[in-house]
């Protein structure tokens, strides 16, 4: 039973997004609900701005659906900092159970699927999950303050200022009425293939991708051209490469519907952010505010969406292990597929 | 139904612990699984020792009902140190779907609670829950590295050098006969009330007992008077003294029933813990190897465990700010009653 597909029926009923100035600048960036200009929201400290990045987007996921804390039972929240700080003090003003995670950049996912879990089984009518990254905390969290002026490697990615956040009900809820449907969940399995350098995440998260993909297709019976999109949280364009000739080499051709959240938000041409996005809020306010809208319209009728994250941290690249990857995948039907 | 009990009905069937030179000198000291002389595991830093203690400590919980990694359906697991890397590193080599947690020292009870709604509700048929905790890794995770001999403050409590793990089944399930029963559980939701010494966490994490605890008696109707025992994980001397007094102002009595994993855990005159033991692996084996057997005898009918956590991390701590505490609530039932 290890490694099963668990599923599901929820619906997104809510989303909000939050970035910052150059993710407003990106393909993206008018889809996004609130930006601010100097990436700072108000906050003294990268950290604080992280944590409020993180409450506005659950504010406002709750606002689009008309709801308050009151109207959610639990919060699953996470994200890349220390302690997971950002969404413990972002998210404290809450009196609402709070589950916290650590899944590194799979956190959204993480989050939607266990939220997904308790309201498709009854625990819980509505969970609110919510998650964050950001480019200055990261960078300092995880390789040097942007103070240094270090030089990023051709493979390094940018990690995305954003935060996003997402309402779950059941899927037989009047509220799920016309919203994207979760109906699949594939957990992650750690993999670590001894990719040691923190400036190729990419290489370190696509074989925990290839892992899931391939479990969930063996389980599933199906292939990439069941649906009309599969897209990774943060592979960046080394990720997504690697995990193209990963798949290929099982004999599975994915090249014309896999994408990665992280190569839609920023121009490559001309935002310079070498191997494209990452982090926490990548996967979540791509998915908020540009992949559930698309959903929602039909546009899109079934995706796979893979939360990748690279479960290392400062002190474990500087002690030489290896960064093992994991991937959560959910199986999400746009509003017209019953 | 913001923040409502959750009626469970699974059996924690099986439960490791491995724990470090100090542990095993304390009062409980015979009872757990396995102990290290030097603390050191074999490995050549702390952070890996404790990693190592994690793979020991499932591995001991899988052995003991003759089970192993395929026997198990996901795992839920967590630890203080930066990104959860003791989880990380140390289950890498389960194949197994695997749920990254954060909840600070209340990461065993909130690895429990997940893993005994997922096997109540019939998502997976059988869980395991791992944390982790190591004095030396924590202290210079949070405070100072030992090596600068820093002096501890009276109100300080000592980070228990542990690992447990627990494997979970449905109640109903063969292998629950005569095993401790996990009826009900309220998680925690995170207060905050200005505490901002990273020295005193008993103060910072009373509130949240005191939160959880009101609202668990005011929803269920019992009181102290209905349990053998109710055990917070690591509010230590100074946390359930406030504790008491904190319940004391509800009009509440807990004086001859309250206890804490970190009182029971070192000899308060012999071994220096100034307020007693903390970490997520206090709760974690004071429950696997002292209690549950307690349980399992019909020694203990019917207790609350309250996993305490302060959610900080080093950098909120210098920046400032105040420490939310957090504590997610369980009643376990001893073998015998029904």
């Amino acid at each position: 039973m290890s490694g099963s597909i668990i599923k599901l029926n929820s619906a997104i009923i809510s989303a909000g997004s939050v970035v910052g100035k150059k993710e407003r600048e990106g393909p993206l960036g008018t889809y996004f609900d609130l930006h601010d200009e100097d990436d700072r929201f108000g906050q003294k400290t990268w950290e604080r701005a992280e944590a409020e990045m993180q409450r506005l987007a659950a504010n406002i996921a709750l606002s689009k659906c008309d709801m308050n804390e009151k109207s959610i039972d639990a919060i699953f929240a996470g994200d890349l900092i220390n302690q997971c700080t950002s969404s413990a003090y972002g998210l404290l003003e809450y009196e609402v159970p709070f589950f916290g995670l650590y899944g590194a950049c799979s956190t959204a996912i993480e989050g939607l699927m266990l939220s997904s879990v308790m309201t498709s089984f009854g625990v819980y009518k509505r969970c609110l999950s919510a998650t964050s990254s950001h480019n200055c905390s990261a960078e300092r969290q995880f390789r040097t303050p942007l103070e240094y002026g270090a030089q990023r490697a051709p493979t390094a990615q940018w990690t995305v200022t954003g935060a996003g956040a997402f309402v779950t009900e059941s899927a037989d809820s009047e509220n799920a009425c016309g919203k994207a449907r979760i109906t699949e969940a594939m957990p992650g399995i750690s993999v670590e293939k001894g990719i040691r350098d923190a400036g190729n995440m990419g290489a370190a998260m696509a074989p925990a991708a290839l892992n899931t993909l391939l479990r969930y297709f063996d389980e599933s019976g199906k292939s990439p051209s069941d649906f009309d999109l599969i897209a990774t949280g943060d592979l960046g364009y080394e990720g997504i490469s690697i995990l193209l000739e990963l798949l290929g080499a099982e004999g599975i051709d994915a090249s014309g519907v896999l994408n990665d959240c992280g190569m839609m938000i920023f121009n490559r041409e001309t935002q310079d952010t070498h191997s494209g996005g990452s982090g926490c809020g990548c996967s979540a306010v791509v998915l908020a505010s540009y992949l559930l809208p698309r959903l929602e319209r039909g546009e899109i009728k079934n995706m796979l969406i893979l939360g990748t994250g690279a479960l290392m941290s400062p002190d474990s690249i500087k002690q030489g292990l290896g960064i093992p990857g994991i991937a959560h995948l959910l199986h999400i039907k746009g509003s017209e597929v019953r």
